[in-house]
């Protein structure tokens, strides 16, 4: 049975972390990270949550069904329990179907250690400029669908770890190994020195993805809505083309990242 | 060049529809549907549009820029333009960019009326049980991009043109034609009537989409994500499974009607 500890004040030091911090500081310095309802809990519990657990927050109504669940939490991480009163006075973020965690990034590989780490045969989801939270999410929730070995963002995409970002990649972002760091020019150099074909999806690109055969070691790049991938990009690049009816706006970012996973993943 | 009418007070009673309206009672007993932000006015604004406009209100501060687009609409569409503090005196709905619309749902076609005028090849889409606005208007984002012929709702999903339904569909609601109503049963029963083949997309499907061959009239039916389809209307299809790697939460209901509408569509 899990070790639960009653709160009895929403002041306590002990849930700092679940403080009204604005995420930018959690996230960025702290080295810290929030976990939020059951479906993300199942995957953080489970094997293939690549990070550690500094603690769980639960409201006291939920602790006896949550049990089975809570059993999978190791020892040594706590699993605070307190009246929703006292947790609406955490206010730091809305408490999500009373289940909440912080998780700790830990130390984090470089690109060119993840990549260096990839079998010969691999795929990896490249997204440059993606700064919508939910799109960031979309994707990973993708990659892990289709078992990407790897994701590379950017530093103008957002942080997979954001709150929102893991909320809707349904722990994706705790599962898939990524970098987020430099620029895409740099990304993509570090790409091609690994032997990666690189392939930028776009509504102008020349192969159409059902003609597509992929590279035993292959790169799959997505720009924002809207601008897309950059010309300099598209240059350097294999440029495909998941077809469309024709006027109507294209597809978003991690749909298109999906039916592309969907084409060129091994499973 | 349109006719700017420019209003003195939030009060005016010509943009009554844009006001403190419960959502539901204008989409549903009003026959009317909020458009907003620039990306859905450029479809509601174009020949791909189904419904007509009844009128559009905008931020003065914007006129001018908007001038090209404002051009398109018909010349018997009022433009209301507004201060911004006469703007946020109209609480009904946050006001988009500056830009909204109000459009008229019209004479809607029955299923039985939309299934009939298709013609011998055909694509439909079937979303049962949705419940959630943005799966909604993510499916007839995707249906519109790959050009489904038509998309069927049962009474249990939400209605495609409720504000956010559109905002997420960029517009695809606007132009996919579409029919809600009744139990899942009853649309099986008709499009099985009409010669559709019924497929069913469920992770714990037969065939697997990448070997589907599809008949002339294909009915690709989703789910609800977490449910799915039913076991009975699984019983009376062909079930269709997209792979995903081992463990992992499935792929978002609107992301799985996309990818498999990338597969099926003839375009």
């Amino acid at each position: 049975m899990t070790r639960l500890v009653s709160l009895a004040t929403p002041d306590d030091p002990r849930i700092d972390a679940y403080r009204v911090i604005k995420e930018r500081d959690l996230v960025g310095r702290g080295g810290r990270f929030i976990v939020e309802g059951r479906t993300v809990l199942d995957v953080a519990l489970s094997p293939r949550n690549r990070f550690a657990l500094e603690s769980l927050l639960i409201a006291e109504s939920r602790a006896e069904a949550l049990a089975p669940l809570l059993a999978q939490a190791p020892e040594h991480v706590p699993v605070y329990t307190a009246s929703q009163a006292i947790l609406d006075g955490i206010t730091g973020f809305h408490i999500h179907r009373g289940l909440l965690g912080v998780g700790l990034r830990g130390q984090e590989a470089s690109a060119a250690a993840l990549l260096a780490g990839l079998p010969e045969r691999a795929l990896v989801v490249v997204a440059l400029g993606i700064t919508n939270h939910d799109n960031v999410g979309g994707i990973m929730r993708n990659a892990a669908a289709f078992g990407a070995d790897a994701a590379l963002f950017d530093f103008a995409s957002c942080d997979p770890l954001y709150r929102k970002a893991i909320r809707v990649s349904v722990g994706g972002s705790l599962v898939v190994p990524f970098a987020r760091e430099g620029s895409a020019e740099a990304l993509l150099d570090l790409l091609a020195t690994n032997g990666f074909e690189l392939l930028a999806f776009s509504p102008s690109g020349t192969t159409m993805l059902k003609q597509l055969v992929r590279a035993p070691r292959t790169a799959l790049m997505v720009g924002a809505e809207g601008p897309g991938l950059s010309a300099a990009i598209m240059a350097r690049a294999r440029t495909v083309r998941i077809p469309m009816a024709g006027g109507f706006d294209s597809l978003n970012v991690a749909t298109a990242a999906g039916i592309a996973l969907h084409h060129l993943a091994d499973i």
